[in-house]
């Protein structure tokens, strides 16, 4: 049932005992509006718990309370209410398991699949952050310095730090706010964009996949096993395809497993989550993702021929 | 003669034929304030022309009426006001020998040299964008979208894209206003971003350079005749020796003549405008460079000596 922010504020007043779990795979609108969400209803009184289906990775250990995180590993009993943000229920791995509650979901994505007992969804954030930043205004919770950084990451993570088209003039209102409550946006670019110094020393063997298609409108580049396994994180590889001169599809494709592979798209013109969504994966207009049950090899070959199909039926 | 920003604004209003003019090797806040200025005073009634004693660097030319700029090349009369920005009268080159007028400059850099006759100097904004904006303010012209990209642009730009610790909450809510007029951020950073596929197959060549010093507080990258000569823009190259785990200063030495080498540097923690005055430099705290005549080889020991004797005085 979709509901109001309005209600969605008074449905959490109601309930005293709260858990709140993002997607798994989380990224930085997950957890920042997860921790941002925990630091404002523990400081209004609520028992909170905060769960999450996977690791946190390294690079957003600087959020506050991040180590309060819990693994859903066995029944946990006498949770009023489960909010679960930035993706629907199905998303959030096994704390639907453990934790038997009404469920409230708030996400921005447009590919929400509406399956909670209670969905407040804006597409039009630009990220869950946004909503959370929305849901303590209307509940009157002022912000401190910690509340703020999380929210900041998570809105901040998810425009590619004001880069990217979601990015509204509210969007950049509401990241001020945080500054006004201590945030240093250096310290938080800082400690994302860190990186080991083999993470850049691989980056010649990753530029070297790197190719072009489709009269230059398609680049593509691959992260083998062996770029995997020797990196700690492959995130960033699809700027470098993304940023070249007449790009508007940029593909990274990154062995999973031998007969698995994750395909990430980014975009400048063409809808990539429609592509993604063919391929059983979703996302957003201008970035997407899916995974191909084949190798590395034959996976690219895959996703250039559909993203290649696509452009010319445009 | 360091005035008000109300008395510079009352400077403008006064004079009918007004000339702007950025410092050489222009970037994106002297070009963006430069222009945002030029369109505000042409809507509100001035004769305005602008000059810039250098190319226009490709990556600027979406900046509405960047075929403006005019090379000061032979005397111009009849001008009654040279706005200089973003730099001291000093560094905009010929142009203050082909205009003789009284000269207002407007500036955020605090190592201006307070030559100007009148000075409005704002060391606590992020950009002379932002001043743009407050006189745009002060003279009450209202701005449109061809003046709000400007000045985007000259913010965004002079604060890495609000990472920064320049980035203040002023800094956010005056991008926040030129979004309102119609700015579309993702354009103007595809914009500036984008590179050539050859500037991108050069990355491995740049990265093969980079080392690590001072127990992995020091990092520099090389950019060498060779890879000079064989790319359009070096200017990000520093970024892969910023963003490497524990690095403090990051330092890219770049040949420039066989014995002149350029050198520039970027901290989180130690003030390289220091450093850079020392060697006859300057910029800013986290941000500066400088010229050192020598070769390359020689250029690079001598700033990690240099650079290294100021973190141990510390
Ligand atoms: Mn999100
Ligand atoms: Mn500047």
């Amino acid at each position: 049932m979709e509901i109001t922010i309005n209600d969605a504020a008074k449905k959490i007043s109601q309930n005293k005992n709260i858990a709140i779990a993002p997607h798994v795979n989380p990224d930085g609108d997950g957890l920042g509006s997860t921790l941002g969400l925990y630091h404002a209803l523990v400081k209004s009184g609520h028992n909170v718990k905060i769960f999450v289906d996977d690791d946190i990775p390294n690079a957003f250990r600087f959020l506050p309370g991040w180590e309060n995180f819990i693994r859903p590993e066995e029944q946990v009993d006498g949770i009023d209410l489960l909010i679960v943000l930035d993706a629907e229920p199905e998303r959030i791995g096994r704390v639907t398991e453990v934790i038997k509650a009404p469920i409230l979901n708030l996400d921005h994505h447009r590919s929400n699949t509406k399956t909670a007992n209670f969905l407040y969804l804006a597409p039009e954030r630009a990220a869950t952050g946004e909503i959370i930043y929305l849901l303590l205004d209307n509940m009157q919770i002022e912000l401190d310095t910690n509340i703020a950084i999380c929210l900041y990451t998570a809105i901040a993570t998810d425009c590619g730090f004001f880069k990217y088209s979601n990015t509204s003039s509210f969007t950049m209102q509401t990241a001020a706010k945080m500054l006004d409550y201590g945030v240093e946006p250096n310290r938080i670019s800082e400690a994302l964009e860190q990186k080991k110094f083999t993470d850049v020393k691989i980056l010649p063997a990753v530029i070297d996949t790197l190719t072009l298609y489709n009269d230059g409108k398609i680049a593509i580049i691959s992260v083998t096993k062996d770029i995997k396994e020797n990196c700690d994180s492959t995130a960033d590889f699809v700027e470098y395809a993304r940023i070249i001169e007449g790009v508007d599809v940029a593909i990274v494709v990154k062995y999973s497993d031998d007969k698995v592979t994750r395909i990430s798209m980014r975009s400048k013109y063409t809808d990539v989550a429609s592509i993604a969504e063919k391929l059983g994966g979703g996302g957003h207009i201008r970035a997407a993702g899916c995974t191909i049950n084949d190798d590395l090899v034959n996976a690219r070959k895959c996703i250039l021929a559909v993203v290649e199909a696509e452009m010319a039926a445009k």
